[in-house]
């Protein structure tokens, strides 16, 4: 037996009037924590409503997925913003998402960057302060989910937040802890039954095995995993699955 | 001496990014309601906090300007947009514009719909319910500010909101109490005195000369006061003066 | 045999940014003619190169799917857009989408208003006025692919430009040959067997049977398919095989 | 007497709907060159239409004044968009102003990235291929208006593409040619007599004193005017006014 406790968030709302990218609604029965677009890189009001509602009903965390504004780069183009403007930009994302998770029952009870701001944050100070600048002036007493390690976790523990890190199950890690970048081609693991064997390691363990074969420690509270690929939805079921068989506690860190 | 009492309001926070339109320092040492842009036709976050900043400072009540999505036309176009995405999107700005004023000590006092999504609810039931389903949805129990007689009201009072409505000094009136469409060549109230006079009587008698010659009352709680023309600022000074000077008691209706 | 002639035309590379909808390579193994969203209500400008590249490559016409600018709305949102506004942002997207056409050894061979701008165009005279002034300005002498009778094919026809009926084998039609309202609940053939009946009487007879049992004939020199809903691509290929084994000559109208 | 010839250049067409920055009108009699917004920084079609008619009606030569795609930022915040996409996007705007240029009698004749874009080529080697790139794709040989020594200036001129170099007559220069960061409290040169005297030089002897009093040679054949600032469109007309006494040829590098 274990008494692991582990919870797992998804990017979630990724969708923007008539597209959709993720499987919200399979997704939600298996995550603890929803990372909601709130309409900068993606996630119409419309979307951000229903996703609110699903989460709340399913007991699901909401969380604040904040990002560049960007749509037609999904948010995935590291920008320049001045830090007053991200700062604003992070509390009117927040400020928004509030009113749906409010109108459900709930609240926006942590915050999470989104692609390019979640790279940028992990090691620039400035933008790392300016994320919790606004989470600050968005009135977000709330947890900030992010990299073990990163700038961002420095900064918001500066600021008197909490800082929860989580870890891929599906990505290549370095000796060192840090992910190898996308642009190397083992940079993500394929073989859906490593990702899971990954998962339970992760979340019993608390370790992985780097790509040099080197036994890394990862201080992770959360898994994070992706929803917007083929197949996606259904490897997250199998992950939550094993994981509630092996005696992990799924819990929000909330 | 008189014991009316009058609220002023006008439309303030009009820029985006490097752009600004409204002297929004000087109106806001005018006006006792800031009806703020909150980024669907104007209103970048930056300039939301500043806005809802220095309303707070001077006691001035924040109002959510909320629009059809439109910053290429200034949400001047109306949309036929669906009543369940446009209750979202109304939702969606008061959300935002509210972590700015609560930021600054406030909160958002009220609502005004702003250009073609004015004009649509005062006449269409189902924008004016679409409107107020969206402030219940922000879970607002605040005032609507509006065109006495409108299609709105008729929603807000259906849905136990207050209803407040406003009357325009330099805007002419039918003999039934509805505006003179801007179409028409004397639609609008050119000569400053005329303006200041209208002013009076409106906030004094509750009446106004309508384009006939004839009488015409109106139930107006407010006057709403234009910043986005040359020397509109110095004339809204102008209208505050004699108002005060004439012993009107300036008070927003929050 | 017969000597029947028809253009299939489809809606195509409605995707922006991360997100996809249509299938374009598997449609463009179909269609004569695309429709290409030019970044009103879809289309990212990697998007337009690369379906105009292989519309080329296949021999297909390329057309501009002109839109209202509405991200959010997909363009299914009618605005009351002035007409010289209507004008310039039309004549923008034509000239958008004509350096991915020469790019690629084509040209825009037509233009087609989208979604809620195809249906205010059939009836509303000053908003088709306004798109044929936009295809003019933008130097257009190019056909103009719209509902046969509509107001934008009397516009187009006084300005010496070329209407181009269609018609759509799986969309209800009323006794008087206009479209049943979507709103209506059989507005939509959905059965795939008829939707290749109704295209092979359309294609060699220019007739469809409208909803009240009446013959009804079409002026349509173009069919329209669906390719954003599931099972469309195949559905098309379906009509398009049936109509080269009836002998039908499927060819632009360009 | 002096064989000098110029090119004045102006940033124009840079508002946005409701919004307008540059007087547009007045810029386009002093300027040989303008530098024409397309949308993605500033310009809505209807001002690019504008702006192209008047440019054309006084001959002036109308530049693609392509930008990051970023309103709210006005085009001044650097972003890491990939090659392809960028490229992509440069074609989008030098193809929705062509149409306006050609409804004008004109041509879009030069292309000069926008804020921070501009900044961004002259050290970027991969953004710099991207922009020219993007021209190619647009059909354009076209002259690149840009920085001398710049990295968009060596990628212009490896594509086989004329790089015409431009100077600032208001901002302050290093020894080493380079322009002193906007950050420094003296890289602007405020005093407009300064500022005439420097345009007299750059345009006759083509030098300028650095900041730290060195000589420094530029090879401009065009001087940058700023019209968005407050007396900007009077001290460039003083600017036009002087060179023209001192005998100095205005002329379009095009």
């Amino acid at each position: 037996m274990t008494d692991a406790v582990i919870d797992l968030n998804a990017d979630l709302g990724e969708g923007f009037g008539r597209w959709s990218l993720t499987d919200d609604e399979a997704l939600l029965s298996v995550v603890t924590s929803a990372n909601v677009a709130c309409g900068f890189h993606a996630g119409d009001p419309g979307t951000m409503r229903r996703v609110c509602a699903l989460a709340a009903e399913r007991g699901v965390t909401i969380g604040a997925h904040v990002s560049y504004r960007d749509l037609a780069g999904f948010g995935r183009r590291a920008m320049d913003v001045p830090a007053d403007e991200l700062a604003h930009e992070v509390a009117y994302q927040i400020g928004a998402l509030a009113v749906f998770a409010k109108a459900a029952g709930a609240r926006v009870g942590y915050v999470k960057p989104h692609g390019a701001l979640y790279n940028r944050v992990a090691v620039d100070d400035e933008q790392a302060t300016a994320v919790v600048d606004g989470i600050l002036l968005a009135g977000g007493d709330v947890p900030v989910l992010g990299l073990p390690g990163s700038r961002l976790h420095a900064a918001v523990e500066k600021a008197g937040l909490a800082a929860v890190g989580e870890a891929f199950a599906d990505r290549a890690y370095a000796a060192d802890g840090t992910l190898v970048p996308r642009s190397h081609p083992e940079a993500v693991v394929k073989d859906p039954s490593a990702v899971v064997r990954r998962s339970l390691r992760l979340a019993r363990d608390g370790e992985v095995t780097a790509s040099d074969g080197t036994r890394v420690r990862l201080r992770a509270r959360s898994l994070c995993l992706h929803g917007d690929t083929p197949g996606a939805a259904e490897l997250a079921r199998t992950v939550r699955t094993e994981l509630v068989a092996a005696g992990v506690r799924l819990q929000s860190f909330v």
